[in-house]
């Protein structure tokens, strides 16, 4: 019999969170769901970004978000009054969503008629969520223009993870004292095949080519089914 | 015998942290020292605060720096170069200090030579700080323009125990959709005796008024003493 000397509680959740996503992941797949994980600090604009650009993108897919936040429903209201289906996730004061969080928004899902685009809006946290797969296909990190162009070495996981980084709010860079090549060269010292987006909600910049970015890569992905 | 059927592990870690975060503010305080700490989103503008502020406090104090970072030094080095003492406490990944690391830091000082204030910069991130007691005399939580008014409902628990809202970067007020009055409102719908001020680090607005707010908080307490 072997001897178990000490167990690692958060090593084990974390296995289990894994297990859980890849099966998810399958799922997903399968029924022809592409699935983007969006994640940034507080304020970096993701429900802004969604907001901006899902209502184009639902000309011709169904799209759905599953909107992670601690207690309120306000972000998925927003994305609702924008035309688009958002179902809440709430974590109940919890840092970041989890693998079996989503696997029972999937269950709520009607399997018949699936949807095209699934977007999970992470908790606003650079740290926590970085280290839970939920089964998505893609990982966006958002970076926006305020918070500064060092938080790539600051919040190293967040970055390491992502496949994507979206620089959003570039219609505020001459305010800043923030260079997008800085922050692009810095991110890819961590992550140095991450795909850099630079966006903005409000003048509509960039939005287009992050909607084609979304396009070919669930295509490439479920190509390869 | 009392029957034990469930171990909270959570609520155990975090009372351990609530004695000797007790403990710790007993030390402060019999030595002089008050101790302020700052809770934010990424790149609210913590270190930016600090550099455009604690030079002019450090004419008629002695000034330190506690610096919570996940791994690098970026942030101390920064408050080194404004001239201020700066000790380093990387988390190594985790999301926020807890009050044994400070307890470490404590150790390091010189009880001879106390300092007058001590600036606790804790991990960027506006979920999980907020449940660890560091010894402080002082919450401050820092709210910058670009994040947007909603985060205290979003965040409840930040604002709920801080004793100051700090709304940053002020400057950039014409180019966000952000109504200072509106985000006092909510942050006294969470926490109705929060005292709000209005800063901007790169113009210096309301930095006068923050240094008085300090200057009058410390001679309160330890008046109390």
């Amino acid at each position: 019999m072997t001897k178990i000397e000490q167990i690692h509680v958060k090593e084990s959740l974390l296995k289990v969170n894994d297990f859980v996503a890849r099966e998810l992941r399958e799922r997903f797949t399968s029924q022809g769901s592409y699935v983007v994980n969006l994640l940034s600090s507080p304020g970096a604009g993701k429900t802004s970004l969604l907001e901006a650009s899902l209502p184009a993108l639902a000309e011709d897919y169904r799209v759905l978000v599953f909107e992670g936040d601690l207690e309120t429903q306000l972000d998925a209201q927003r994305i609702r009054n924008a035309g688009i289906d958002a179902l809440q996730i709430t974590t109940g004061g919890a840092c970041h969503l989890e693998a079996h969080q989503i696997l029972q928004a999937f269950d709520a899902l009607s399997p018949e008629e699936p949807y095209d685009f699934i977007f999970i809006e992470n908790v606003g946290n650079l740290v926590c969520p970085a280290s839970y797969d939920l089964g998505e296909h893609l990982r966006v990190v958002l970076l926006s223009v305020p918070e500064g162009q060092d938080k790539p070495p600051k919040y190293p996981a967040a970055f390491r993870g992502a496949q994507a980084m979206a620089l959003t709010k570039i219609d505020v860079l001459d305010y800043f004292d923030f260079d997008p090549d800085e922050a692009e060269r810095l991110a890819r010292e961590i992550q140095p095949d991450i795909d850099v987006l630079r966006l903005s909600a409000k003048t509509g910049d960039g939005i287009p080519t992050w909607l084609e970015f979304l396009r070919q890569r669930r295509e490439e992905r479920l190509a390869a089914r």
